[in-house]
């Protein structure tokens, strides 16, 4: 009899969107009349950039003509869009990586899902806390969490670095030894940031354990101050230890497109092994590449007008997180985050917890965001709200909240 | 230290289509006046149909408004094209398939690739051999191979079901038991089909033995012969044993625009746990959709101008199948396949092995194929031709083989 892989059973309930969806639709059948305002999930409203979208008819033309059709693409990605990156990216922050460390993908989720294919289960993985739940879960599903305990609500091989007021949200070199730490600034779901220098101690001590960081720098282009590193290959060493996970998502609002793109530089080995080789091959097997239109609209976001384009629309986002925030401390509230990130970190007030704290936002303003509770046991007490609604949402919605 | 996944250090070389790729790049670097004529990557080559291009279209200008525009997409997929799959592939074949048993995905490829992930390492394996290498590699990496055998060129752990004239490449009941099946009718590499009375034994003895058979059907349009299943779920007791793959690659040309589903049958269970909600939160964990217009490409080609236009590239593809078939029988070659697929599965001439014939036909010809011996030991001494290409390349590459 076939088994099936037992790390699934270990799993906590369902994924923490779904849980959310599945409460809203329960609200929303007992209460058909209520205009439920969204800052929950971090999905963005805005339609694609004019640059996008004529690139994107441009390429859907070259695909109806048998000169211009295109079928498999290039394992890694097509060069014209990974030079793109390559050149905007990283040169233009002095960041020497090359265009075959590139590879391009359907996007960040499943990147950061799918790169613990090529690591050892035995690996101890440090994650921070509160967390994107997918470093957890995928971990979770590839057997490198351990056992979850109820009573911690922690799984017992995972290394948790907790991100607190205390610390200002940015973790601690940890006690225990991890191989492979999973860091993401600008951070989901704090909107907390690190930086330069503090990113590079953690370039510096994860050379010296031997530890490999997946970065995750998918609010990159919501950095507003200085000091903060956009890559984490502006910190010397980090092409020793490091991969990049980037997307397409949040600034050029591809969450319904779906690029992204992973960089693993070929100085990153373990032993002779190059983690570029296990990568290429892992993409060439279990992935066939992603679609040639999408690659096209994600070239445009790096053309002139694309660039204007988007940034007008992470500037719209940003007006929202500042208005949130501004609107927030005025009420009274302690708030985190959406300086240099499109996410608020709220703190729960007198001393509700996050799930009661969503209750009472869903029931008493009819706005939905996301419990911190949900990205961790140190996310207890705070509350996630994402500045990707429109204005006019965003506004009624905190209006809404003030006035409770 | 961090460690790799040790078991990518047990795959063989490198990917077929990757060694095929610098082959020709290395003639062709020597010889660059020739042209060369690729019947060897399963590549489609005609532009996507009227009716897709159209739906693409509206689709892009949908994502440039506000109103229309889509974030991410539902986990499964959108509603409006699982509703169109679940009628025109299966209901119409008297398959009972649920919409929620159907999971978007960005292609078959993937999914073969990633299926492995909720099954146990422990499970043994059954793969024909000849076979889609994606099925043996996947698995190699997941650690249900075993080692390497250089002496019997295959793996300790994997059950090979040999597909060989003897028995009309039709794989027998294994002796040694195995817990996951890999089938792909009509298949890929051999272009032959099974009967689906001899799929019904199949589905009995995986249903006898507690095995998940994975049949891939991504070739089922090129099906012409009555008397063959169009989906497993054709056959009695399917449900309760089988996944399927479909793809959109060959059936629409979306090699480059990547889209493709997997049924998981809700009755299909490990003791309690049901396959399909594992792969569901596979689906939400690791994977976050295929691209909204992508999607509206597939719904169209389930529309009434959709299916007419891509019958007719499939019956051009079909053409080209014939007419390699007939004229390599003429010229006196032992040649199979290519009736119910686009594959043509050649027998070497002259006890030559199947590298000698590619570099014969490369040299000698300017065609490129694919060598048998690339989808394991017992493809050695054929040779895979696809039926993909132009009309005109195919009838000049048939030309230059049958004048050699």
């Amino acid at each position: 009899m076939f088994q099936i892989n037992e790390n699934y059973l270990k799993l906590q309930g369902s994924y923490l969107f779904s849980t959310i969806a599945a409460k809203i639709r329960a609200y929303s059948e007992l209460h058909p009349d209520k205009e439920i305002i969204r800052l929950g999930i971090g999905d963005v409203t805005l339609p694609l950039a004019p640059a996008v979208i004529s690139a994107l008819h441009g390429a859907v033309d070259e695909m109806a003509v048998q000169e211009t059709f295109r079928g498999y693409a290039p394992d890694l990605g097509y060069e014209f869009l990974r030079s793109a990156i390559c050149t905007n990216d990283f040169r233009s922050r002095g960041a020497d990586i090359a265009v075959d460390e590139i590879f391009i993908s359907d996007g960040a989720k499943s990147d950061s899902g799918n790169i613990g294919d090529i690591f050892s289960v035995n690996n101890r993985v440090a994650i921070c806390d509160p967390v994107y739940p997918v470093y957890l879960d995928s971990n979770v599903m590839d057997g490198r969490a351990g056992d979850y305990v109820p009573e911690t609500e922690r799984y017992s091989k995972v290394i948790y670095m907790p991100c607190t007021e205390y610390n200002g949200f940015v973790p601690e070199l940890p006690k225990e030894q991890p191989d492979m730490i999973y860091l993401c600034f600008p951070n989901n779901p704090t909107g907390m940031i690190i930086s330069k220098a503090d990113l590079q101690k953690w370039v510096d001590y994860a050379r010296e354990v031997g530890a490999v960081i997946i970065y995750d720098a998918a609010y990159e282009a919501y950095i507003t101050e200085e000091g903060v590193a956009h890559t984490i290959y502006e910190c010397d060493g980090a092409k020793e230890c490091a991969i990049e996970l980037r997307s397409f998502s949040k600034n050029a609002g591809f969450t319904g497109t779906r690029l992204g793109y992973t960089v693993v530089p070929k100085q990153l080995k373990c032993g002779d092994v190059s983690l570029n080789a296990l990568w290429a091959r892992r993409h060439g097997t279990k992935f066939n590449g992603t679609a040639y239109i999408i690659q096209r609209a994600g070239e445009a976001v790096y053309s002139e007008a694309g660039k204007k384009e988007t940034a007008e629309q992470v500037a719209y986002y940003m007006r929202n997180a500042s208005y949130i925030r501004t609107s927030l401390l005025d009420a009274g509230y302690t708030v985190y985050g959406g300086v240099n990130a499109p996410y608020i970190w709220l703190k729960t007030p007198h001393g509700m917890t996050s799930w009661e704290f969503f209750d009472y936002l869903l029931e008493g303003a009819n706005v939905v965001g996301t419990p911190g509770s949900g990205f961790g046991p140190s996310g207890e007490g705070f509350f996630r709200l994402t500045a990707f609604g429109s204005y006019e949402n965003t506004k009624e919605a905190v209006e809404r909240i003030c006035r409770m």
